[in-house]
């Protein structure tokens, strides 16, 4: 086992007065950890996908708003530095509804901190503590995703997971990967069969090396090759992360992610995925209701620093897709399994 | 239309008592023939893929036996150069089907011919003159499939491909993206999905960069990116090409191919296959006798010229997958559009 190489690897940490972030665009062939010091900083790590992954995303805002307000010289000041930190934090990526749950949980935070009447470097430390708790509350959820997770799988069996849900992604565990962790640590084998991921191949770079430095029996496999290896049998389960799950049951999560859904379908395995309760978004009816990012060409035309199809070409690319809920077998949170029908077991949850 | 462009880009070209071949390997950067005049170049050319694609193979070898036999004195002299000419291309590359069967027929000409007693220059003439009819009946055979393939399609629609089964494969016009040719010279617009086709990315090098080049309408999508455009109601059919078609109709064709068979039948969109008769194998039983090539981890963890996956990491690449009949709408040949039941429709193609 390697828990400490692994915890070497945490994509966010508050250090001396700073953020610490992995840079995961250099992953995995450098491993370097990036100071962010001002909101700025932090919009540009998440614009630019230096971190990325829904709760990470969402960590690494929490600590925006803290480092964005903490230079203010009065509560006002203060509470004023706040909301428009978070508001500007907003505006980074548009699809993560995580990056809205923890900017609004500060911006909360602050208000009510505001209306208590501490001093200006107790509500600065106090918000800096939610941004902590934030995490400390996320690495805790991943925990308990992984266990509910692992209890759907048995020894020996093979799992195939699409992009990055990773440690990498999240606090610690990540939420897709966490059961593989749990399950190294207990001593059960599941081989794990890793998505590349274009364009930014988050299943080679990120979930096959977290993986392997763990120690999980990891195999890389382009996306095209998913069916192919279905259909030898070697696939027992799919477990995906996401990036937002409508009402319904609907999940928006890294483009191809639907095609593996109905490639699961068509053979037979279950389709899971795994996510916290904050990526559940009872306000966004259906899929059709979340908004599709599109990126530039040049990531899949120039991806990785060498031309690879013809300049002026017409290009698509779609950051995420939306798998619709009857791809979905069961969505793990840390408070349980949720299965169809989705509208009703989602609302429940939040009720419970 | 930009045909005369079009041309330009032929694989293969006899041009001025030589062989001009464009340099595959530098696209889409850059445009390049090379001048053959010897066996060794053409030797050298298919080793190096500097051709590839199973027809374009051959024709450039029948080529290459003529080059290999021009110089000779006597007609004797001038089937001993074609056997030797015929044997030492044969090491070229040593599973294209396609070239053991030009450089057979280009011996068996050359035999013909010396027992016909021609003088030294008609028999050279002839030989030359085979490898033209070689390469001209490519060409035929390819705009029959193109025009069968056309006949399934209506004017504005979108059809998805695979890989490359383009001109740059064949002598002009390719097996696959034949149609596409034909619609574009007879004013029809097509909208063209081009997977880009990991490891290699063929796709993206060659189907984008020729199809852009004659003023096809292509959008280029990462493979990933199928499930999704197809579930946008973007694609009307799909066509891909073949390596090998088993007497079943299951098809051998490019990684990735299953899995864009199976999401097109998910979505009730008709999955085609094209390819020449010679591409059918009535001594395959079925796909499960056709062997899977796995090629080198590196095409997938530093395919891009640079490493984009960990070092030591377990990969997975398989060439190619089989995709069952069950699957394939129709297999699109220069005699005409075959359906199931394949293994009897196949059985009596090859009868009539």
């Amino acid at each position: 086992m390697t828990t400490t190489n692994y915890e070497g690897l945490q994509s966010v940490i508050w250090h001396d007065d700073k953020l610490d972030l992995l840079d995961q665009r250099l992953l995995p062939e450098e491993i370097v950890y990036l100071p962010l010091v001002t909101k700025e900083d932090v919009w540009e790590a998440i614009r630019h996908l230096k971190v990325r992954g829904a709760p990470a995303i969402g960590i690494a805002a929490a600590y925006g708003v803290a480092l964005g307000s903490r230079s203010a010289e009065s509560a006002e000041a203060w509470l004023a530095d706040v909301r428009q930190a978070a508001e500007y934090l907003a505006t980074s990526r548009p699809t993560a509804v995580n990056l809205f749950w923890a900017l609004d949980r500060m911006k909360a935070r602050a208000e009510a901190l505001a209306s208590e009447g501490h001093s200006l470097e107790a509500l600065k430390q106090a918000l800096l503590d939610e941004a902590i708790a934030i995490q400390s509350e996320d690495e805790e959820t991943n925990r308990m995703i992984g266990e509910h997770a692992l209890s759907l799988f048995q020894d020996d069996i093979g799992v195939l997971t699409h992009c990055n849900a990773g440690g990498l992604a999240t606090a610690k565990y990540g939420t897709a990967l966490a059961p593989f962790y749990l399950a190294k640590e207990r001593g059960m084998n599941i081989r794990v069969f890793a998505d590349e991921t274009r364009p930014v191949l988050q299943g080679a770079r990120l979930t096959a090396f977290e993986l392997q430095q763990a120690g999980v029996d990891v195999t890389l496999i382009c996306d095209n090759m998913a069916g192919h290896v279905m259909s030898k049998g070697w696939v027992n389960a799919v477990i995906v992360g996401t990036d937002r799950v409508a009402a319904n049951g609907d999940v928006a999560n890294k483009i191809g992610t639907y095609s593996v859904a109905v490639l699961a379908k068509a053979h037979g395995i279950p389709f899971y995925v795994a996510c916290p309760l904050s990526t559940i978004d009872l306000n966004t009816p259906t899929g059709a209701e979340i908004p599709i990012e599109e990126r530039n060409a040049e990531e899949i035309t120039e991806g990785f620093g060498k031309r690879t199809a013809p300049q002026g070409v017409k290009v698509y690319n779609p950051a995420f897709d939306i798998t619709p809920n009857e791809y979905v077998t069961a969505i793990i949170t840390e408070k349980g399994i949720i299965e169809a029908p989705f509208d009703v077991n989602l609302k429940k949850l939040f009720e419970s």
